[in-house]
């Protein structure tokens, strides 16, 4: 048996009971680690589990499929994953591979930023697509999440964007001589996203969005730090929001007042924030 | 201190470690019993825990919010909710209230359908708004869910229908007489809202969708017997999903080949899906 595990979004214990036992049941343990991070170690996971785990990184898992999925006919493996098994392509190949192999695959699911982001106050069901902002290089600034940002604000619906982690990424030259070594990790910040945000609106001027948009920037969400503010994108371009992961919500004008109660709650500044869902977004007290 | 605690999709061991001893640590227990249902029943949760779990009806927690709230600012109390906790808005009134009261709030998120029904191998960000189907009656036949489809659809998105739960209905005699006489509870199947989509598209005529539009149709998702079907609208008119609690989900015209390839696992008739799928959306093996 695949078990393919959700870890939820914080720590060691966000784990499902269910899911641990999996874990307990299985003869090898790997951990997903190219899509998302959770803000503990690996030594923490062992000594948690008390037994060892393998870390899955892209290029296993994508090359060696079959390796993970070694004897899993015959004896349980777990495939551990931040967030919900769902969140990202990559397993789904995992489990047509292992559907080809005849070997039996069972999902645990747990809390993924998609719907953990209803933290917020903003009401899932007011979302449109979700849309992920990647770091600009010097000649890659890809800006195709603007039209869906606009799909989405032209509808009044919220926008959920996920930011750009790089993880065991290679320099060029690395890359060249074939060289497996690695550049530290990367982490988009709430004030990274927006500043990329706020340069694609200056390119395309169809207000998507603007600088006075309303939004909500989180991180660490679900740990005892997280940190959840709500102000204009202007303001939030200077929110200092500590150490990852971030998220950055876009609101919508389809806002209603129970949001916006919530909104207030997690003010940057609260009078400007009601000066703007008052002027932008037709929300009275 | 008060905990919201998802408690997940299935059963008594989706709830997280972190939750599970949130429970442990509280004086008094709550389960939120109107929003959606757990697969087990009370006792079979308090036998898990360990100590007695109250009921919180819907008239319960908005009449009484100060009673669950009793003592917050002293012990610890749970409050356990299908799903993750931010799925109804009902929770954010008890949160606002505690926050009035200058009780401290912490939620613990587990998986909830939103995120789950990427088990049906349609991708998240794909997903547009999320709309909910209630039971029409011989007067009451609400169809704004038709334009929120329309928009979606329109954008090519996929869209999650969550379907109807009545629990504690009274009927008209008994409410008019204030008797505290309930019936049976109800939740929709997939046939059921199927074909209430189907007649307001015959009465609307937008072709927000048709009975050729492709859909997949899932039931008790995170638990060993979860059904997931793929087929044309009409033809999940007759595809018995079993026992609630049931979903559905539009699929988007901007499907992709894994996407469909999950679908077809999942076909109820894999040859017509084929056709659909070549014909309506582009998809070709």
């Amino acid at each position: 048996m695949l078990y393919i595990i959700g870890l939820g979004l914080a720590d060691e214990r966000d784990i499902t009971v269910k899911g641990l036992e999996a874990v307990k049941s299985s003869e090898r343990v790997y951990l997903e680690s190219y899509t998302s991070i959770l803000m503990v170690n690996k030594e923490r996971l062992e000594e948690f589990y008390g037994k060892e785990v393998l870390i899955a990184h892209r290029e296993t898992v994508e090359s060696f499929s079959d390796d993970i999925l070694k004897d899993a006919d015959k004896v349980n493996i777990s495939f551990l994953v931040v967030g919900d098994p769902f969140g990202a392509t990559t397993h789904t190949d995992l489990v047509i591979r292992a559907h080809e192999l005849g070997i039996e695959v069972k999902s645990i699911h747990n809390a993924s930023i998609m719907n953990a982001v209803g933290a917020t106050g903003l009401q899932l069901y007011s979302f449109g697509q979700t849309i992920s902002v990647v770091f600009f290089t010097e000649s890659w600034r890809p800006d195709s999440f603007y039209d869906r940002i606009k799909e989405n604000s032209t509808l009044g619906l919220h926008t959920l964007c996920l930011l750009d982690i790089k993880v065991r990424e290679q320099s060029i030259e690395n890359m060249m001589r074939n060289r497996p070594i690695y550049e530290p990790p990367r982490y988009m910040t709430v004030n990274q996203a927006v500043d990329q945000l706020l340069e694609v609106e200056e390119k395309r001027k169809e207000k998507a969005y603007t600088e006075d948009t309303l939004a909500v920037g989180v991180s660490r969400l679900g740990s005892d730090d997280q940190v959840i503010k709500a102000g204009t994108l202007k303001q939030l371009l200077d929110v200092d929001f500590g150490e990852p992961l971030h998220s950055l919500v876009l609101v919508g004008h389809r806002i209603h007042l129970l949001e916006a109660e919530i909104l207030r709650e997690n003010a940057v500044d609260l009078e400007h924030l009601n000066l703007v869902l008052k002027r932008d977004y037709n929300v009275d007290k």
